[in-house]
């Protein structure tokens, strides 16, 4: 079923990127100093535990500080933060500046006001899956905002969903 | 953080209500015949194994029955195939029927033709959560077709993005 020269992975990643997703923030505060990194995989698993999933690729500093840590924030966006997204998608984008409007909550997580919801999480389980982990996190609060037009990442680019 | 006489589940359900999500459609044969179920959760894990993770509740006798087959087929869903979303989406609602324009892989999965990716999968891991459970599956193969306008599944309703 592949094609001729194609391999799986290249067919996968293809497909993927045509494949429509939201888009969250993580962060964390680590020993060396706050961490983010943008999702495209967060996805609800339930209610009873409230849990959530998602991916991401340790090749990245990001990710193995955040999975370090102890709890962390899944930000979820909206179009009101394709600045803050874009940003965070990028290597060497800004991240965590005094324009972006970064608090601290009291629990010590870095907290991106005005997003429809944050929701802060312990991981439960993390599975590594060759150069990625899949973590499974328990949703321990939710700090709600207002709604916002839907932000989508979709081939390598945010789109807004009016 | 919560409101009052609001639970974190609650909150949870109002915040990824909102959070927009592509839309899958998996499938597998079991002895009792094709069992199929849309999914909002599938997402990309990685490359190395080819993997991707989503997540299921066990309440409807489809999950079950897919999380015992051997092997299950990830089609995923755009516009053009916005009747079949809901039609597996809604309990009751028309399933396998000739109208719809099935097929039976050589390998045994039922196949949708005529969607943009098929992905033929082995469960790796299946993690118990609560009343759901978070798969990790790996990509066996790639059916590769046509592309069409995104489907986005946000706020219980199918939109397409244009």
């Amino acid at each position: 079923m592949s094609g001729e020269g194609v391999s799986v992975a290249e067919q996968f990643k293809a497909a993927f990127r045509e494949h429509p997703a939201g888009i969250a923030l993580i962060t964390a505060t680590t020993p060396e100093g706050p961490v983010g990194l943008t999702a495209s995989s967060v996805a609800s698993v339930g209610l009873d535990p409230v849990a959530l999933t998602f991916s991401v690729t340790r090749a990245t500093g990001s990710a193995g500080a955040l999975l370090s840590a102890d709890t962390f924030l899944v930000h979820l966006l909206d179009a009101r933060q394709l600045a803050v997204a874009e940003q965070f998608a990028v290597s060497g984008g800004e991240r965590f500046t005094e324009a972006q409007g970064w608090e601290t909550l009291p629990t010590g997580e870095p907290h991106l006001p005005g997003v429809r919801a944050a929701l802060r999480c312990r991981a439960i389980q993390v599975t590594p899956v060759g150069a990625s982990s899949a973590v499974i996190a328990e949703v321990l609060d939710v700090i709600e905002g207002d709604s916002g037009e839907a932000l989508i990442y979709i081939d390598r680019a945010f789109r807004v969903l009016p």
